[in-house]
């Protein structure tokens, strides 16, 4: 005799009427009389489970009297159709199997503080939140990489470890690597400008690392980006390409996790409303406007978080705000040629206050320009020769950008926080577990 | 008059005859007479472009004379079929734009030193061998991501930052984290099985660090590392899983990559005898084979680099290698239950002498036995508590393995060193670019 084939609870509604084993862990159990109900969750999905005395007998059906939340467990039995259960199925069981009685569960479904959550991250994921946090990050992520394959770009790995520090040494994490100090990268993209030349379009998407001393919702220590990069391309291409992919990454999501989404009753319209084009202003535009609504800044600030979150109140989907004055960007932002303060750049901003996501532009191509620059900024030209070498054997136009995964995911998901978007956030002062 | 449109290489001979833009890099010029011949590359493909003084007239002609290796351009002509030309179409330019005239490039087709050539791996990466390799890599890296989301893998970036040192720091990366010490992580297993735990099936894919002072053919101190685990799955199941991995990645790689396996001048036959299923011998029976075939290997020592090549070489697939002993193995294997001085664990050698690929096994998911090895091993229980709780809330049997991504694009590939198979390698003593 032939055993009952092992189904993911996801793929039972292909199997009612059979018998079937299910292998997972119990959220919840009520008796009722002779009958126990469990539900049951295996990770891709959820079931009622129902446990009669008359089928069991008496020592199994005795076993499930005794299970506890996060109990794990074998049931073979048949999927029957019932409209009233979650997922549209009930199982009769038939055999149970207790592989253990779980102590009693940390997590209770009442309020618990963050600290306490935090510290039990690896027992938090199995709540039906968390669970369908991730699987909405996956889905993103899943629809992002497809999304630049579909687009002839070819995968770059850039390194995490850098000999030398764009931006100033204060953010960095260092590491003692063999006789030299070595920094973890904050961004692919000057490695991403090397491959540009050699495949046309690239991109890169890996952790990077930010020792930054501050406790905000939108930051953490070590987070998830992806970077295309694309020679010959401008700054329009930029908010195309930006534009394109946002969309196309709401689009998998809304089609593929509704049920994720309606776990975190997060409002699909908003999402749904997030359509080509989007608004474009310059920074002198966005800096009238938050003037107007009574914010302190002056031309020629960033925009704090509170900026950002104001501006992008101000449209039901995202806007591209451009031409920031390159006083206050990197060294390697293309000027303006009709106004040579202005760099050839870009923000992203979020609807719904959730502020930057992207933030990209056009690199300096011309040799001369860029080594004047990184003077200008102090940075030892030994250790960006390399990056020089990219303007002297065919330079070419190329713009990129940096688009910051757990903000995209606390943003669709529409969470406070980003530490729920990264299965074990690193936040200041936690790296336990 | 609308301008015609800009076309990738690889998709020009949809355009064939009609008026279309071409941008991108002179990989070669040859003159005869009054037709210079460019063959031209712009990241998908490669071209050859006519230049004729009749057609362009004597200015624009003046310009092609003086095109140096690796100058960017932009051409303007007709797509014509030509079953001589590299691809089967030529270009009869009819407008040149010289972007940038290149210095000459130090590059060259010629020997080079492997020290100049990483020295200069910004540049290397321009090469048709480099250029097929990395391909070849993001096509290995999409076929995996694929196979696992096909099979209802959930997506789990485990963290870089680890707060506890697995198996001794000697070989971790360290660095400061605020007011604690971080080690950059080798492995996403362990927070794996927390998850595992949560969503049933789980993989994490990123970036891991190895700080060992050993200059071999098979290491780099940055590696990329995809970690399948799976709740209530057994040794058994992993090699099936395995094998199911290794020869979905190479369908993908052999149907996609033909022109970049024929760049590597591979041979493809080796590639498609790679068929399930693989053969399968305990640690005893290798260690029996080795002795026979010389080697000075004792039962209970672990394979050196020329043991593995030995025993790959006996097969023309790759070889399961399951059952070594606890004692050589990490704290968390589970012990197989007749013989509890072996681990049920398997490494995957790959043919043709490349080695370790793979390595996994079940975990010990019974809680006084890994508390029990925890202590044997020295380490320290409080870092570990969280992975010990996973043993007390419905601990359930569960496996994984980890592969090596650079050591399978080296395999795929048939190179002699991981070196070439990640776009900026980090190695002994080698951090720029």
């Amino acid at each position: 005799m032939s055993s009952p084939p092992i189904v993911s609870i996801r793929h039972l509604t292909e199997f009612a009427g059979q018998e079937v084993v299910v292998r997972g862990w119990v959220r919840h159990r009520r008796s009722s009389g002779k009958v126990q109900f469990l539900t049951i969750r295996d990770g891709t999905g959820d079931l009622q489970a129902v446990l009669s005395k008359g089928t069991l007998g008496e020592e199994q059906y005795g076993w499930a009297t005794e299970l506890t939340q996060e109990s794990s467990l074998v049931l073979t039995g048949k999927p029957r159709a019932d409209t009233r259960a979650p997922g549209g199925l009930e199982l009769d069981v038939t055999r149970l199997q207790v592989i253990q009685v779980a102590q009693p569960f940390p997590i209770q479904p009442k309020e618990h503080s963050v600290g306490f959550l935090m510290e039990h991250r690896h027992l938090w994921l199995r709540s039906s939140r968390q669970r369908a946090i991730l699987k909405i990050r996956h889905e993103i992520i899943k629809a992002c990489r497809n999304f630049f394959d579909e687009r002839d770009f070819v995968l770059i790995d850039t390194p995490i470890f850098t000999p030398s520090a764009c931006e100033g040494t204060t953010t960095l994490f260092q590491t003692q690597y063999f006789d030299q100090t070595a920094y973890l990268t904050q961004s692919g993209q000057l490695y991403g400008e090397a491959a540009a030349a050699a495949f046309g379009k690239v991109y890169c998407f890996g952790p990077t690392f930010r020792a930054e001393k501050s406790k905000t919702r939108r930051h953490l220590m070590e987070f998830w980006m992806v970077e295309p990069e694309v020679a010959f391309a401008q700054l329009p291409d930029m908010m195309d390409l930006a534009e394109a992919l946002l969309t196309s990454m709401i689009k998998n999501v809304v089609s593929n996790q509704r049920e994720e989404l309606a776990v975190l009753e997060r409002d699909v319209a908003k999402l749904e409303a997030v359509a080509i084009p989007f608004p474009r202003v310059t920074y002198e535009e966005a800096i009238s406007c938050l003037k107007k609504k009574g914010s302190p800044i002056q031309y020629g600030d960033d925009f704090g978080a509170e900026d950002e979150t104001t501006l992008s109140n101000e449209f039901d989907k995202p806007v591209i705000v451009h031409r920031y004055p390159t006083a206050i960007k990197a060294f390697y932002m293309q000027p303006d040629p009709t106004h040579p303060d202005l760099a050839l750049c870009m923000d992203v901003l979020a609807p719904e206050g959730y502020g930057e996501i992207i933030g990209g532009g056009q690199r300096i191509h011309d040799y001369d320009k860029l080594l004047a620059r990184l003077k200008e900024h102090n940075l030892p030209q030994a250790a960006f020769q390399w990056y020089l070498d990219l303007r002297q054997y065919g330079s070419v136009p190329h713009a990129g950008f940096g688009m910051g995964i757990e903000r995209v995911v606390a943003w669709i998901c529409g969470l406070d926080h980003v530490r729920e978007t990264i299965p074990f956030p690193r936040m200041l002062y936690r790296l336990y577990p």
